[in-house]
């Protein structure tokens, strides 16, 4: 440990000290706001379409039913099936609005049933990801590529990344004060005028960290 | 924050100054070995099987045909299907030595497949948990309780215990250095003569984490 890091701890249980005496939330050495809380969400395996690809399978454009916690985004009418070389998946949920090109996401545990070895990739990073096929009642859709396992991540408002003190593409660590608690390292923060906050998780994350709907995350860290 | 509070991270701060200009491994405020890694090991799901169970099903005593990491414990070769009331899994791995009673594991993606809802339990800890129905080739053998999702846990000797600063019933949080980097919080602290050094966590964690057989944990907090 070199005088740089000696100087840099203490710094941070100083200005913590000083913070906590003003009265004002701590502040992390890092200059993080670990106080403030995050809703935690779960994205289901679900399906993109292309607008070519869901006329293909449906005849026509997707019909919205439900609005999602980022603005525009809708849960779709329509679902799938998911054929991959070893599984099949009924019933797929399928978002919206279509998108330049279909994308399947998937966690870990599904891409080992349909027998597809997706990556953890963010969504819309599908170059060299393994392909599937899609069915509906009347079509058929086989795509090249686009099976992908979705790499966490927090959507926010550039006025929220202000308040965290993080910026676009950051890297944090979360704590969820789930009944299996955790500290999932190495989340992507994604700052949009359009975000609402929140942040997503896959299934297997979910799951191995008892996750609810009243789950909520807080940033202790920046990797 | 209290006197105390800042005494202690103080504290902290300066006992591990102190250890590195000394050459020692860093120590952590609380006294634990941070430094040295602990082989991860994931539980696929599997079953504890009584001897009246395994007579029942096999019409013999479980057949042992590979060793596993704790001395004593053994991969039979017998397989049982699990029926749940929503879904079954056939091939599934039971273990010996038999124990007083039947004893059935699974994730939690596992248990809402079958249609199970499971607590995460330490091992052994079964009381009013729900059951279900065990069969194989020959015979069926419903459990009035006993599934299970084995609450994360690391087996180690006495020796161990105490190079890593840690005691028998301990809870601890473990740094996983794998491909989707989380820190397990609540991890049990098991201690015995007989233990191999070893963590044991669930499919989902596996899945949710990227673990893979070379993963190993380092003990960064106590909780």
């Amino acid at each position: 440990m070199n005088e740089k890091a000696i100087e840099e701890i203490l710094g941070g249980v100083i200005r913590n000290v000083l913070s906590e005496l003003k009265g004002q939330s701590p502040v992390s050495a890092a200059g993080l706001n670990t106080t403030d809380s995050i809703p935690v969400e779960l994205s289901a395996r679900h399906v993109h379409l292309s607008e070519a690809d869901a006329v293909e399978l449906f005849g026509h454009a997707l019909t919205p039913v439900r609005e999602l916690s980022q603005p525009g985004q809708f849960l779709a009418k329509e679902r799938v099936r998911l054929i991959g070389p070893k599984g099949v998946m009924d019933n797929v949920a399928v978002l919206g609005p279509s998108r330049d090109s279909s994308q399947v996401e998937v966690s870990k545990t599904d891409a080992r049933i349909l027998g597809v070895d997706a990556p953890v990739r963010q969504s819309g990073d599908v170059a060299g990801t393994p392909g599937i096929i899609l069915a509906s009642q009347t079509g058929i859709v086989g795509l090249e590529e686009g099976v992908i396992v979705a790499s966490r991540h927090i959507h926010m408002s550039p006025a929220d990344a202000s308040r965290f003190g993080v910026a676009d593409s950051d890297k944090v660590s979360v704590h969820l004060d789930s009944d299996r608690p955790v500290t999932l390292e190495e989340v992507l923060v994604r700052v949009g005028d359009s975000f609402n906050l929140a942040m997503h998780i896959d299934p297997d994350e979910g799951n191995s960290s008892g996750w609810n709907s009243q789950v909520t995350g807080r940033i202790v860290g920046r990797n």
